[in-house]
């Protein structure tokens, strides 16, 4: 979570969008340095098609070793990248892990070049180099010019399609190199097989299928062109090694209407005689090569860029207006809007137009009503937090079809589990937990409609019970997660407790008694990983002995991931009274949690830390790391809301800034980004799967939150300022709190939240 | 086409067939040594699963060398080798070049073995020695005892399923091996990607993805087990060497319910509590996993073995039927029947039970009607000859099934050209010319039913135009394939210009005379390619001179394939009289075309030549090319019948014998069995696509072919002995015939046709 000396300027308007839409105030370019891994292409809300630009890949790492620089290609774009390799159609927003970047179209002039080049030499290759003062990115569109072909590129899209314009310096030898080798985290042999078949002088469509962190992934793709194609061919880099048949009697890398190799870069050539501007349409599908050209035929029918631009901005203003709010200054409008921006990039929509999709098992699985969508990407360890109650609030048609998505993985998967972390019908696995189980219990909870609770009920039970899954066997038979028999012992423990809490909280409502009562007891497993004599969660062995070597700082010790003990002793979401208890009661908790705050880390800790630096922390706190997203609003529950609300205007002022470099860390998929909507408007879903949010302390001056059922939450900030980060008093209805839990029924009909500031903390509200 | 002197007595009878019925007369195993390239193990007739051993595959030839030895191997199984490997699903029968050989089972017994080991040490591996004195194999039905093991195995087949019974002689430590690596002519990186998925202690699921003759192909499977899982794991060769990801946190290898792996041998362990016996099913799909369970539970809903074997054989009676003969000798009997059982092995059924089936464009297609069906594997350089043209006698709605779906494989493919040699939704380019059109001409002309044959010639013509394929343009500018533009030219411009005949003549038929022009002008090329001075076609440059290094005998030389200048210059069937004149009429063209039978080839022609041998010729005739097939014949029209009854008999008598190794080359999907079924019938289509059979010498005491609309063929062959190998003369329903050529016509509701048979020569019918 650094966060740089760089600090460019942001508020450039980009195209035809009106000063007043709020789409000015969203910078897609916020995120693309260093650590926010967001990608600053065109995309529709919750589209299927994220069309970007790769400044690098890293695809060339060889022989599968790690490249430790991958990290920083998980969108495919960095900043601060002198050089584009083309634009692809596949991209995560803000993940720590990567995938995608399939597809990857480049425009060039001149003399045809089949390799990238590298970047400290562009002209060696088909890369270009490019200038940020060319560049424009806004919602759904993205503009840039391609400084080595003189090629003005514009890019826009609909749900399926992805649609380039490109505007060329000259009509002859214009060429399009269409790299099916490109991708994020690229290795030798992820490629597992590719296809392109050249239909007609308009039309090729095709596959690209992969192993990497999806271990069996196809995307299928048709790409049409405005101008007949002149020649075309390509280029494989592996075609020595294959076996070639009786292929080889043609000639196949000359206008041979088929190829196929696991590394294949086809180029294709055009004159350009009507005009110098070449539109192509990108078609994708999960499913087939006929599917991509029906998703091509059905929602991009005509050549009109700007129309299907302007279709996507108008989409992205719908998202935007679920939101009105005032605030302190522009840059927080910026972030706002920006931060909503980032929520609506994931879960994507992974279903072709017909209502097709492919799932885990192989097999095509098809929603026959249209209404009803098949997502994918779920980064559930960072999303169940935020996220999900966000759209609970604002997506609640999109999260019940997200929720009947996951469990529809579930049927589908090997494990017969729900996904812990998925993608493009594959499960990747990554991080820990079983978090589905709390997006599925606060949709239940929030009285999402068009799910089977009774099914969904299984399929958490089902997941929940799987032995061999990291160390629920022994959690099942101890009552924890014995670090001899699973790593990130203390951290699984926790979490399964919290996800069992769900559970419990689901067949409760359901009035399946044996599930409440298994699952409610395995929710206080959490009490079985602290150790009084440290006052910390501790791993612990099948013995019954907490691990000897023990360092409540220390990131990088047997027990935790993605933080120390010191952190992870906080995460009993769903019964802080009782682990506020065990740590010694509230005045004690007190002084500890705000310690948290105010300690001075020794040097040792970071080093060998990737994600925690000097000026990325406060104190021991990393934003950066979600097991920390819900601690700042403990204080509440110790009578010390004045620290909630004092942690909460510096999180809110220090982490998200209106930069390029303007994001702490990883969006993960939107789960920061809903954190700063939540924590700006006042309040946050510490226990999901509860009915509370828990006050803290608003950044707006005033927001309405337009629910899909015609209500609005309206949330007044009184003499809101800089200095006036406090809360005197908070109003439901009129009606002055006397309790730092909002009730959600208290607010799904809408309702009035005005929080009197005031620059005095008080302990009391 | 060398025979050995390797005599194996073949007249064992396996299993509880009558001594009556025709099944005893056919022996799997004849060419299963030397270069028949049949496999000995179950099917039924055009059944997609051929289950059968595999002696070795050869599958471990790196780096994607060519391994010399690969050849043998076509069929999986040499009769010579000591060790069985395993049983594989998926077979051609007699190609000279190889794929398949998917989802290798093998039982085992005591310590487990995840590797195959070697064939001189088979306890190195899971692999077994066993005695062909325990082995039986008949139609549907394969039995071995696998010594090494103590296991008796037995295959039998329904068309999308192979069952396993397996006899263990403990009830412990029993394995089973799931080999996907093993495969027919594999190499490095043939397997593309495989998968399987335990679904519980009964049933699996899985697929093989494979690259290799067949560029993208992928067969699907479901296995049910007839007792419990006991455990189960994998071994993946190449695990070190792929991106392993999160999959890490699991014990992927110990009961974990889902592999994937490019390189991937699985087992699964039994205890065999309530029997030693142990059925699998195995049931493939060319769709997916979910369409071979389906596959399963419509085909073989139980686990009774003995009434699926019996089914099949039942089949197989049903198909042996068709032919009612006697002959001089049992071996005769056998050889016939064989040859009749080798014609129903291919092409065979592609589409699952449901009717879908997957395209060469990746996609899913239905044929509504069930009674349609897709075929695939058509060695159509080979079967236009014989094979189709029989089945347009005896395999009516087959063929028209088979008709469609060469149409159906234009449609999708890339090229947009009829199949060449296709299997598995693949088209493989193996030999030349676009003999398709032959098949199609051939079944508009005997009458077939349900083809479009509109559409048919379309395919056809747009196959014809393709200009990058094999010298077409160089044929369509300059009226013959130029050597110097693509090689085999002689042999190409031959067949082409046959080809293009059999369009021609389709056209009339259809009245379309603008194409009936273009290609009856084209169909006559041949004359383009033929030089006086040599009296030989010869290879000519795109200058209009002939090739300067010319030698007629010379099978390696520029302008032929799997032939010389002598044979390929025969080659014109559809214009048998203009090719006589050309070459000086017909006394000269008897002399010439006896001399090919009696001249003695220098040594020289023998050396480097893998398919000919000097026992294996005759002159220089080679039976086993199948460019010669319809040579002797051509007697007929030089007013010497007597030779072509000569040497018909010498090639009857000697190139196929009722031994292991009783078959003089590939059988070629049928098409050397058709040749002789025909034959030994007295007549043979040397033109398919007309209406006419050529006479020849019978070899049958009395036939009676029950052609599919009741009607009836007999045909007699009076004072037929080993000496009477002449024909007096011949009666067509009671009148004496005066030409050579019997027309389709005159048999297709049935006929009598009497041979008189002589030990005398004569030059006249």
């Amino acid at each position: 979570m650094r966060f740089s000396l760089l600090s460019v300027l942001l508020l450039f308007f980009a195209g035809p969008v009106s000063a007043q839409s709020k789409l000015n105030y969203v910078n897609p370019l916020i995120g693309t340095s260093k650590m926010g891994h967001t990608f600053p292409g065109a995309t529709v809300p919750f589209g299927s098609v994220q069309l970007s630009p790769d400044t690098d890949t890293l695809s060339y790492a060889v022989d599968g070793k790690y490249n430790p620089d991958v990290y920083k290609y998980c969108a495919g774009y960095q900043y601060e990248d002198p050089t584009i390799v083309g634009f692809s159609h596949t991209h995560f927003s803000g993940t720590g892990h990567s995938d995608l970047g399939d597809i990857l179209i480049m425009p060039t002039s001149g003399k045809l070049q089949l390799n990238p080049g590298i970047a400290s030499n562009p002209k060696s290759g088909f890369r270009s180099a490019y200038s940020h003062d060319s560049e424009k990115a806004s919602p759904n569109y993205y503009a840039v010019m391609l400084d080595d072909h003189k090629i003005k590129a514009e890019l826009t899209t609909t749900t399926r399609v992805g649609i380039h314009r490109y505007t060329f310096d000259r009509k002859d030898s214009a060429h399009i190199i269409l790299d099916l080798v490109s991708g994020i985290y690229n290795y030798n042999g992820k490629n597992v097989n590719t296809y392109v078949r050249v239909v007609d002088a308009h039309h090729i469509i095709g596959f690209r299928q992969t192993s990497g962190w999806a271990r069996n992934r196809t995307v299928y793709f048709a790409i049409a062109f405005s101008q007949p194609i002149k020649s075309y061919g390509y280029d494989d880099l592996q075609s020595k090694k294959v076996y070639q048949g009786f292929w080889r009697k043609f000639n196949l890398k000359d206008n041979f209407p088929e190829m196929s190799a696991a590394q294949l870069r086809a180029f294709f050539d055009f004159d350009l005689e009507s005009s110098k501007e070449l539109i192509l349409k990108v078609a994708l599908s999960p499913v087939s090569m006929e599917g991509a050209v029906e998703n091509m035929n059905r929602e991009t029918p005509d050549w009109d860029f700007d129309r299907h631009r302007k279709n996507g901005e108008d989409l992205w203003e719908q998202e935007l207006n679920k939101f009105d709010v005032q605030m302190l200054n522009e840059e927080d409008l910026t972030n706002f809007y920006t931060a909503v921006y980032h929520t609506c990039l994931g879960p994507t929509v992974y279903q072709d137009y017909d209502g097709q999709y492919r799932g885990l098992d192989f097999a095509n699985w098809f929603n026959k009503d249209k209404n009803d969508v098949n997502y994918t990407t779920f980064s559930l360890w960072d999303t169940y937090r935020a996220l999900h109650p966000l759209f609970n609030l604002v997506q609640r048609k999109r999260n019940a079809d997200m929720v009947n998505s996951m469990i529809a993985h579930q049927k589908q998967s090997a494990e017969k589990m729900l996904p812990v972390w998925s993608h493009y019908a594959n499960e990747n696995w990554c991080m820990i937990g079983y978090h589905s189980v709390s997006v599925i219990s606060d949709a239940y909870n929030k009285g999402l409609e068009g799910i089977d609770y009774n099914q969904a009920l299984d399929a958490c039970v089902q997941t929940a019970r799987t032995r061999y899954f990291e160390g629920i066997g022994s959690y099942m038979d101890l009552g924890y997660v014995a670090e001899d028999k699973s790593g990130s012992s203390v951290s699984k423990t926790l979490e399964y407790a919290y996800d069992d809490w769900c559970i419990a909280r689901l067949a409760l409502g359901l009035k399946r008694m044996d599930i409440y009562e298994e699952f409610s007891k395995r929710s206080e497993s959490y009490k079985q990983v602290f150790d009084p004599s440290s006052g910390f969660m501790r791993a612990k062995m099948s013995s019954g002995k907490f691990i000897e070597k023990f360092d409540a700082l220390e990131t990088h010790q047997a027990g935790y991931i993605e933080g120390n003990a010191w952190n992870y002793s906080l995460y009993v979401p769903h019964q802080v009274d009782s682990m506020i208890e065990l740590m010694g009661g509230k005045k004690r908790f007190a002084l500890h949690l705000d310690s948290l705050f105010t300690m001075q880390l020794a040097d040792k800790y970071f080093e060998h830390t990737e994600d925690i630096t000097r000026e990325g922390i406060m104190g021991s706190y990393v934003h950066g790391n979600e097991p920390s997203h819900h601690v700042i609003y403990l204080f509440d529950w110790v009578g010390r809301p004045d620290l909630t609300q004092k942690y909460m205007r510096q999180v809110l002022r220090t982490k998200y800034l209106a930069k390029i470099d303007g994001l702490s860390g990883n969006d993960d998929c939107g789960q920061m980004s809903a954190w700063y909507i939540f924590s700006s408007l006042g309040f946050y879903p510490v226990c999901p799967g509860s009915d509370d949010y828990i006050l803290g302390s608003p950044l707006v001056k005033s927001a309405k939150i337009n629910l899909e059922n015609g209500a609005v939450i309206e949330i007044t900030a009184r003499n809101q300022s800089e200095q006036n980060k406090y809360v005197k008093a908070v109003y439901l209805n009129g009606v002055k709190m006397k309790d730092f839990r909002l009730n959600y029924q208290n607010l799904k009909n809408g309702g009035k939240l005005v929080f009197e500031m005031t620059n005095k903390p008080s302990k009391t509200f």
